[in-house]
């Protein structure tokens, strides 16, 4: 039996996991659902990316877990690749759930389109205190497209501001992608939070070298419209 | 409830899209199938695409129905975006299924590969009377792909000469697509009447600013051979 | 009923389709699997393409073979080609399953990516007998991806030594893909033994002009993880 690490996308938190984490438990494995510094309630939202980076290694340390399966899903893709960098001989594997692969030098809004980088600049602004908020019209047609009405709304009410800093910050590595880890990529096939003319798949999985690829139908939310499968999946990337 | 107004694609009729309205009709919704003008029996075949667009927006007049979930399939995409554009008080949200999506001064023919144009060309020059058929190897191979030889013969049968015209007339849209009602692209992934080289998604999807996406296994005419999934996703695509 | 010839890829043999020969049989189809020369055991590894054709060629001969659908995986898909362009009164489908489609004078080599070439170049001038091998790493992330740990190593352990001049010869044609018969491409959807950014489908299936397209979810390595899907999708494919 295998400890799974899953880290959660922006404006959602390690609770916000957990459905996905029950049929992984069920099948007998340990999973950590933690949540990131700069989406805890009262976190501070100028909270930037390394700080997101320390909060997973510091509670690798706290925990006591090596070996670990380590699962990011969208912006948790920078997070994990940053602890990964860090602590090699801790990761057994990597799984990017539809999410992002930076190269050492690179933050997030480098590997968006740009009219996502103006709506978040002008966003942000508005706001004054270091988040940024996705509207609904969007999270509602791009990222939950797959969920009723109802339940779009539901999620929806659930996410916290995220810090944006972490979208900007730039990610500095020392190795990665050549550590020793096995790396897979799990794409939902109707996952528009990216436009499938500038997708996640195999845009950014590319930049893995050689991983593993696991596919199923379902949007970028799929925590909220389908966490069994999800969890299945998670398993089928996360495996030896 | 919903009103829903499912518009066929060339070659069809409104007649053929009945098999895939009984699954919205069992779910409750009002469903319209009308035929549109030049693919009417006795329509003459010079019918251009104004007039295609114009026997839509007086059906909606005769039946008094607005709010409605406008539905388009292939060719029928240039007509409800046409409807939708000059009457924008009357559309809740426009469905692509495997679609075209114009912009202000597009045919049709400006986005299908060249030699489908070539092809169009010479087939409606020998007919002689402004229409246009599919030679039964193309529908066969590339638009009825997942059928068994029976119903992709039965089907090719029940086929109608389209008016050409609506291919290569420009379309005049005033506003389109920035009017308010909401948009939806659904794909059949098996969809190669535009070649997956040159798809319809995202190449055309993408026209539409922000919409949302669904995806179902099948061919471009799973209103023969899956009519009850393809209803079943339209109306993912048609809820709010 | 109709006669299946199902040709393996590289580092297989006929009897690794067996499996997928089994529901073909069971729907009442002949199904064949002969190996080609060159995977059978004791055959030299300096075995060419001309030689693995003409493998097939005299096959159909002896057992007065006609009217078949033929199936090609992979590097099979080179060796039905040319089998089909030199009996093309023999073929009544082709079916290229995730397969090579060659033109006059290409090698599969011509069709891969730069670094698969660089790296079986090494690895047969290592072996130096004329054969290439493909590292398990490689099998089991990118070609195998969908199974599990054991089978993975299962079936790796069935492989074959391929003979490389098989990749490296170019292959001569006649008049395909100008030939008669229908042709039919099937693609596994999380096929990565070629990288989605340089894919099997629409990239090498296009070459084939007018074909039908079947898709499966599953992996370049079907025949082991799901061969009764393959054997239903191979029948979709190669019906009339």
């Amino acid at each position: 039996m295998a400890t799974y690490v899953l880290i959660h996308g922006a404006w959602h938190t390690g609770e916000l996991m957990e459905d996905t984490a029950d049929p992984i438990r069920a099948a007998g494995h340990e999973v950590h659902c933690p949540t990131l510094a700069g989406n805890r309630p009262g976190d501070p939202k100028d909270t930037g990316l390394e700080e997101a980076i320390v909060s997973v290694t510091d509670y690798l340390d706290q925990n006591s877990l090596s070996d670990i399966v380590l699962m990011g899903h969208s912006y948790g893709g920078m997070v994990i690749t940053g602890v990964a960098d860090r602590m090699p001989d801790r990761v057994r594997r990597l799984v990017y759930w539809n999410a992002f692969v930076p190269h050492d030098g690179e933050c997030l809004n480098d590997m968006v389109p740009e009219h996502y980088v103006g709506l978040f600049d002008q966003i942000s602004g508005e706001l004054g205190d270091g988040s940024v908020v996705l509207p609904f019209p969007i999270w509602r047609e791009a990222f939950i497209n797959d969920a009723n009405g109802d339940l779009a709304q539901a999620a929806y009410d659930k996410l916290n501001p995220h810090p944006y800093k972490t979208f900007t910050e730039k990610i500095s590595l020392k190795a990665f992608p050549e550590i020793p880890c096995g790396k897979s990529y799990l794409n939902c096939q109707q996952d528009t939070a990216l436009p499938h003319s500038y997708p996640w798949h195999p845009r950014l999985s590319d930049k893995l070298g050689l991983y593993r690829l696991v596919e199923m139908p379902g949007s970028h939310e799929s925590c909220f419209t389908n966490p069994k499968l999800l969890g299945e999946k998670i398993m089928e990337a996360g495996r030896d």
